[in-house]
């Protein structure tokens, strides 16, 4: 062995890998398979690759993210670690959340709502025929797919039958096995060829025209769901969602991005999103006693990174200015050709999207919250690890994404952590005792706080006088709530004695109140941006219209309260789920539905905030609770009033 | 180990593999890797997959092909054989000639003809543009395929570019790579799309539009030839040919539709052939010095059941009546569908065919050999493994395929071999001593009889009284050529000092004859049956086009002597070479030389034999040297006069 490379041992999986003197320590891990969840892309700003230096040396580049005892103990960032020597290092579980799964929607309150203009039976994208063909003879010998051709003409009128290769090798011996008396599925439209010509996709034994299923999947940066759609009833008949797999290399898109940049890291993530969305088909099908070759039609609605990953597509260009990417509206591709498990002929379709930050998710949204229907003055947004937002109504559709980071979904916050089983949803502060009450999912003893329970936490410091208006907690007030933290000033939400650890207190700290504030500043400046740009006062919209997984539990007082929403009646906003995924229902039933979404693409301008000079100043007013302007939050300075603490702040 | 499970030891290689009781000896080799020859697909009629039993305890099936010397030394068809009890199996080395190439036809005398009509500037298949993009910024933020579209219409007014997924993953990196200025490879038409969409395959730095590749190949039965194409000149700037690895698995077409039913067995041969092409490919990539992606388009000609086996096709129903092939006009797919190793987004293009026994290679003979403009009644032939005839003119056209068998390229006769280096290719025969003189190819010591050289002897051997008309071997001649062997009467051509191998005469034997006769019948019974279904006689026939590899040896003389082809002026005759890689040259470079095959293959008609009630009697007639219809053959019988030999036999 060369003097330069180095012996490391990984516990306890007991792996042993070489490593070059200064290699990175996560890279030696993820080289030799051991799984280490790096979501911040191995930038070391998540501390999510903790792992203990057990023996040897090694070079600790930074050490942000570990605390004085960690450090004592021999904690290090693996991926902010050089390799010196040879190292015996022992790494903790991954997180069991990253596999977890999140609640089905099955039967959930909420119907799966297709837009009005949809009439898919009209001109449905998928159809299957039942045919009984006469057999070839010596007098009749014309090939098996030209009798097909032949009969489907003759009984149906479907003329110009194409057929692909998976679909042509199993042809001759489906015909066969059947005695020529067989169900064929038909691709009767894609967006990229609306009247044909049809495509086999699949022959079947007799008549089988009673079933014909597609799916439907929302792949979120952090979650993923798959609807199970049957195609001859045009209803979802089951959905399934987990965690994108792809978490474990970053948690918000840039990260990923950043992770794509390794060797193999695009194939990786790529294989990730693809074994998440094969394992949520295998739920499905297995539930609902179909095979997955049954599947014959997919629609994806994810934001653009997303759709890159999930292709393959190189996203670095999405990540640099001027934030480019490969393709808003890819042409759809075969099953077989991502690795999905459906049928391997079945056109796997992502619907457009219009810009770098503003993917299929959202015009997939702007469809199935109808937004593009409607003469009312609309404010479309889908708050999920990005914010995007869309003004506009049936005549016109302006757009812009803000950069808002992961922090509403519990990244980069010290407590955070996603909305499972024992994450603070819910937060009530006394503005006498300052002392605070709290409502975890699960009703489990707490373990952090998940984004609901942040814009709830930090609504009632604000109005009970914990923290300003500029996110600084009052440390004059006579409670040991408020004290100095290793990361300086913080307020206690839980005592380690409450929480399920027993270990630590569940804090919230100033650090993080400026990461909330400046996320929910991003958002707010968007508002401010579209409509300004196209001269209205964000009073005159006249719906709010709230998708994606966030708006599921937002609560909308305590989101105006500090100023994430606009400070308007509480009936014009409406929450209409996960409208994503609802919009590439609607788009794998009905052709109409899919051209729809080619259209909304089409005439939705992009406002590329960081091009508009006045986005920093909208920003940086929105930089306080709940906005410099009071004056646009009359219902918040009342309470604040009503509260009867008319401080010499608010003016 | 279960009592009904034995365990087989192969030798030389010391593998060791279980068999269940009664298991075949082949299929244990082959699931264990151990490479077995099976030409005749496992039927016991070829005997090439001969292995000694060296210990235990084995059920022969059959011993046809065993001499009594082999069977007491112990050995034994691997096919025909079941496991009785624990075995030890000596495995022969399979034939080397398997994997040896064929000579090259680099620097041939030949020109690579084009067809008159084919204009390939004025229509090609493929095109190079050079693009200089202006690099993109936050005011004009288009994506890369948008601005690359854009720029293509503007500069070139190419329009409605498509893309699929293997090059639109590259593009975001080529275009920042090459700065902007890149060179685009197009395809511009395929017979699906003649005339577009354009779609892109691939994106290369600077200006690169000197250059552009595409391949034509034939897949024969036998061998495969890969013409490597300038796409730019329109000239073929390298060829290379390979024996078909298939051969292995079957030596005819019959034989690889049986071996195809065999568990994996049709992915394997689709592997085998696939893996013959790339070697082909990968030869000429590194003698011109160019890489494999840079050549952007395949076209095919094969039979219909080697284009089946390219594709994956399942091949069986065209084995059995009514023989059905499942596609004749296969759509075109892409190189990585395929696995062959030229651009993945390549097209990958089959010539179409017309039935189940006149396939794409007949087709593009017809192309290239100028058949379908001509005025005059033309006969084309191309004899290969399997004899296909195409008669008519630039108005009509009606083949048939003659199951020849593979007789003349040396398998099923016992001392046959093919066309390689010490195959006896030519020979005479004093009518006075019935003395043999022979020439061999490479003028090595002979080994066997090849294709050309069968022909030769047979007409030597009727010519000179050694064999009468009816293909009987005159006993009574004095000489000790003539003999009772141990598969009856035999002529011996060389004796065993003479050989290579020192150790077994030459022979040709009475079944070998009867062979080679009802090869030659069914052939000229194809002619008569195909020029009597139109009306006219085979004496009109004006031209005699001959294509295939077997082609360019035949010698016409002697051909006409036995009866393998019409008694007319040789000057009508005109040998073309390889028709069928011509044929797919030229439909690689022209996009209306495609099409034009496409209307060949939709004009012709097929007329399937065995559906003829004529042609038994035909067949039946053309069962004597040179032909039951002596009138038919003039000059055969002004010949057998002058060498003095009226016997009584030929009135």
């Amino acid at each position: 062995m060369s003097e330069n490379t180095f012996t490391v041992t990984f516990q306890p999986s007991g792996v042993v890998a070489q490593a070059r003197a200064g290699e990175i320590l996560s890279d030696v891990a993820l080289a030799a398979g051991v799984p280490i969840s790096l979501p911040c892309g191995g930038q070391g700003r998540c501390g999510r690759c903790k792992v203990v230096i057990t023996r040897g040396e090694a070079e600790r580049k930074t050490t942000v993210r570990l605390t004085a005892t960690e450090l004592e103990q021999g904690y290090a960032l693996a991926c902010q670690t050089r390799v010196q020597g040879d190292l015996e290092v022992f790494v903790p579980p991954i997180e069991e959340v990253i596999v977890r799964r999140l609640p089905t929607e099955r039967g959930a309150e909420r119907a799966y709502e297709l837009p009005a203009a949809c009439d898919w039976a009209a001109k449905p994208t998928l159809r299957k025929v039942h045919l009984q063909i006469e057999p070839p003879s010596l007098l009749d010998n014309t090939t098996d797919f030209e009798r097909v051709s032949r009969e489907l003409a003759r009984q149906y009128d479907i003329r110009n039958l194409t057929v692909a290769l998976p679909t042509l090798r199993r042809l001759a011996r489906a015909l066969r096995d059947a005695d020529w008396d067989v169900t064929l599925t038909l691709e009767m439209s894609t967006w990229t060829s609306p009247d044909g010509p049809p495509r086999l996709l699949d022959v079947a034994p007799g008549d089988q025209t009673q079933t014909l299923y597609g799916i439907a999947v929302d792949i979120g940066t952090t979650s993923n769901v798959v609807y199970l759609v049957d195609m001859v009833a045009g209803r979802v008949v089951d959905t399934a969602s987990a965690y994108n797999l792809q978490i474990s290399c970053g948690e918000d898109v840039i990260s990923r991005i950043i992770y794509a940049k390794k060797p193999g890291g695009l194939e990786h993530l790529q294989r990730l999103v693809v074994q998440t969305i094969n394992g949520l088909i295998e739920e499905l099908c297995a539930r609902n006693n179909i095979a997955g070759t049954e599947i014959h039609k997919m629609t994806v609605a994810g934001n653009t990174t997303m759709t890159h990953l999930f292709l393959g597509l190189d996203p670095e260009a999405i990540r640099l200015e001027p934030y480019i990417p490969t393709i808003t509206h890819p042409s759809p591709v075969r099953a077989h050709e991502l690795g999905i498990h459906i049928n391997p002929d079945a056109t796997v379709d992502c619907l457009p999207g219009v810009g770098a930050y503003v993917g299929g998710d959202i015009t997939a949204g702007v469809l199935s919250s109808k937004l593009y229907t409607t003469d009312k003055l609309s404010l479309f947004i889908d708050v999920g690890t990005n914010g995007e937002i869309v003004l506009g109504n049936a005549d016109w559709l302006i757009s812009c994404a803000c950069s808002a980071g992961p922090a509403f979904e519990g990244a980069g916050v010290q407590s955070g952590m996603r909305a499972t089983v024992g994450a603070i949803e819910e937060v009530w502060i006394s503005a006498k005792t300052y002392e605070p009450t709290y409502r975890t999912i699960g009703d489990a003893p707490p373990e952090g706080i998940c984004g609901s329970g942040m814009i709830s936490l930090l609504a009632e410091m604000f109005i009970s006088g914990v923290m300003d208006k500029a996110g600084k907690l009052n440390r004059t007030l006579n409670t040991p709530r408020i004290r100095m933290g290793e990361h300086g000033p913080e307020y206690v939400v839980a005592w380690a004695s409450e929480t399920r650890g027993k270990k630590n207190d569940i804090v919230i700290t100033e650090v993080d109140i400026a990461n909330l504030i400046r996320a929910k500043a991003a958002i707010y400046a968007g508002f401010s941006v579209l409509t300004r740009s196209v001269g209205i006062e964000l009073a005159d919209v006249e719906q709010v219209l709230i998708g994606g997984a966030f708006g599921k539990y937002i609560d909308v007082e305590k989101a105006i309260q500090i100023g994430l929403l606009p400070d308007m009646p509480w009936d014009r906003f409406h929450y209409l789920g996960n409208t994503s995924a609802l919009g590439a229902y609607a788009a794998l039933l009905c052709a109409d539905m899919r051209q729809a979404v080619v259209e909304i693409a089409n005439k939705m301008t992009y406002l590329e905030l960081s091009a508009d000079n006045t986005f920093m100043d909208q920003f940086t007013s929105a930089l306080f609770l709940p906005h410099t302007d009071t004056a646009s939050f009359p219902s918040v300075m009342r309470l604040l009033q009503s509260v009867g603490r008319r401080s010499q702040e608010t003016q």
